[in-house]
């Protein structure tokens, strides 16, 4: 029987708050005229404790597998899809790829329980737990053993990047049904109901999404879990559980984590509720159109950098928001100020 | 006496309406499931009239100009800012310096008016029609010739990036005071009152806001104008209505027009006052944190792409939503559809 691995997450140092602060302020723009760029380069001062941060190797990690739970009709595509989009980000030809191609984002994908053997890719990490979780209608979705090699997993995945030097991940994901596990996992934990949890995924009807929000009573009626390790996986994916070890072990090591759509931000939401500290290192990337990410995001105090109607998943909303990130750190370290541009400050006010 | 100068903007072609949404709908993704970025997709492929768009020779313009009305201590900077900061551009300094770089994008500076004599430098346009403009509380900001000459002068901006080839081109600008333009204009042609249209432009406290709501208010009660360019004419800037030139004839040759914040917006609402057709070309950068701007693109049912508390003009907007609208491209052309990807479609509804 394993141990449940125990991540240590320091809470960011904020010495140099009122420096970065200073630096911030004197760059030729008025007061705040950056707006959030200006609270996104604070943070990332502070998250690597510099004045002069820098992004180095960014990597993007697509978790894929899949989910007991398609038994019950709760998916609009068949579990296939979820090997045949692995296929296809391996192939290059997911909208992922080309994002990711477009901003330089290494991209690395992770067979964290897919049900299907996949081939051997150089861009494939294989991590596969199982073939897919149990249905947990009526068992948990995975054993405590899975769950905690999961973790174990993710943080391995960070451990390789950290190798080569990379100090900013983003989390995407791959895996029919999905949506069902982030949305019992979110109404456990915010103890929201479901029909505020609950959305159309991939592409559900009105009488479909009636059918998944009732299963979802079911089971969350069949498990009392509240503990949130149990709670992940009572219900959570294989992928989910790899991503939230890997989040965990990453804010450990200090690097930024990109935080994607629903499904990511119910695993971070898992990692938070063990760790706090979580937040100091998080960058919520966008609020997707799946119902309940909105409502996941104000529920923990978190502002996402864009609000485009995505709701693609496979880490889409981190390699969309990534140059705005760089953007943040290009203007705290290249821009100049005040004093250097011989630039006149504001009149006294009368 | 100078002629109006007559721009023909012709309403796009939308033959490839149907053939650019199967295009995108075919796509290894659910339907719709990139939001924004689809709708973007089908916008720049109508503008181009093709199922594969390219953005070519992107270009930033700058137009920098003075205020008369900046007498009255409507800003909370003195004016010799406007030329500080021009200066800054040409030396690479500024925000949009930062970010036109990151995404190689071409920035231009155009002194359409400034109260200073600029030195010569590559990036810098000397279009100058007079060293700022008049007050505009009690005469016209400019004269008739001066307000054609500045939409012809804008015109030949956009000839000359043709020249090289450009096909998208961004809309920013640099003038103390041309907040309090903006507001002016925007009370007029939408009929919206003061309150809705003037904020706080680079700073201003809440004495200086209402002193400024007060000036402006006195400014429209002495102008009866309601013709566009008399509006524009009336309380705009010399970057104002040189952009408005620019942006009519960019139009007139089907290229991409990227508007900034506020005062690039309130300069495309005289076009479009001009030209309703000019909407079909347009790609709204952001909404600004400047008071009237949200309310100023829901007025022209405009949808901008971020939404990130910028306040800083500059086209900064333009250079940050860039690989948005490159990423709308790119996943038009180069992702994968479900034929191609052997990916399996949407189960048939039950």
């Amino acid at each position: 029987m394993l141990e449940p691995p125990l991540f240590a997450v320091p809470a960011v140092e904020r010495g140099l708050t009122e420096q970065l602060h200073r630096k911030i302020d004197h760059k030729t723009k008025p007061l705040g005229a950056l707006g959030q760029l200006e609270r996104l380069a604070l943070h990332i001062g502070l998250v690597q404790n510099t004045l002069s941060p820098a992004l180095r190797c960014p990597h993007l990690l697509v978790f894929a597998g899949d989910h007991g739970i398609t038994a019950e009709g709760v998916s609009a595509y068949p579990q296939d899809v979820t090997w045949q989009m692995v296929l296809n980000f391996l192939n290059g030809g997911a909208a992922i790829n080309v994002f990711a191609q477009q901003h330089a984002i290494r991209l690395r994908v992770i067979d964290a329980g897919v049900n299907h053997d996949l081939p051997a890719h150089p861009k494939l990490i294989q991590a596969k737990i199982a073939s897919g979780t149990k249905n947990f209608l009526t068992q948990a979705a995975m054993t405590q053993d899975e769950c905690y090699r999961g973790l174990q997993l993710g943080a391995a995945h960070i451990d390789r990047l950290r190798t080569g030097g990379c100090n900013i991940v983003g989390f995407g994901e791959m895996g029919i049904g999905n949506t069902s596990a982030a949305a019992a996992i979110m109404s456990r934990v915010c103890g929201l109901p479901l029909e505020v949890c609950v959305g159309r995924g991939a592409g559900l009807g009105d009488s479909q999404l009636r059918h998944k929000i009732e299963v979802l009573r079911r089971a969350l009626r069949h498990h009392a879990v509240r503990q949130p390790l149990e709670v992940l996986r009572t219900f959570g994916g294989f992928e989910m559980v790899q991503m939230c070890g890997a989040m965990l072990h990453a804010a450990h090591h200090r690097l930024l984590i990109l935080v994607d759509g629903f499904i990511a931000t119910a695993a971070f939401l898992i990692a938070a509720q063990l760790h706090p500290a979580m937040h100091d290192y998080a960058i919520f990337c966008h609020v997707s159109d799946e119902h309940g990410h909105r409502r996941l995001l104000k529920h923990m105090g978190a502002t996402p950098l864009l609000d485009l109607g995505l709701r693609l998943g496979e880490g889409t909303g981190c390699a969309l928001a990534y140059p705005l990130i760089d953007a943040s750190v290009r203007f705290l370290n290249d821009m100049a100020s005040f004093e250097q541009a011989g630039v006149a400050g504001k009149k006294d006010a009368v």
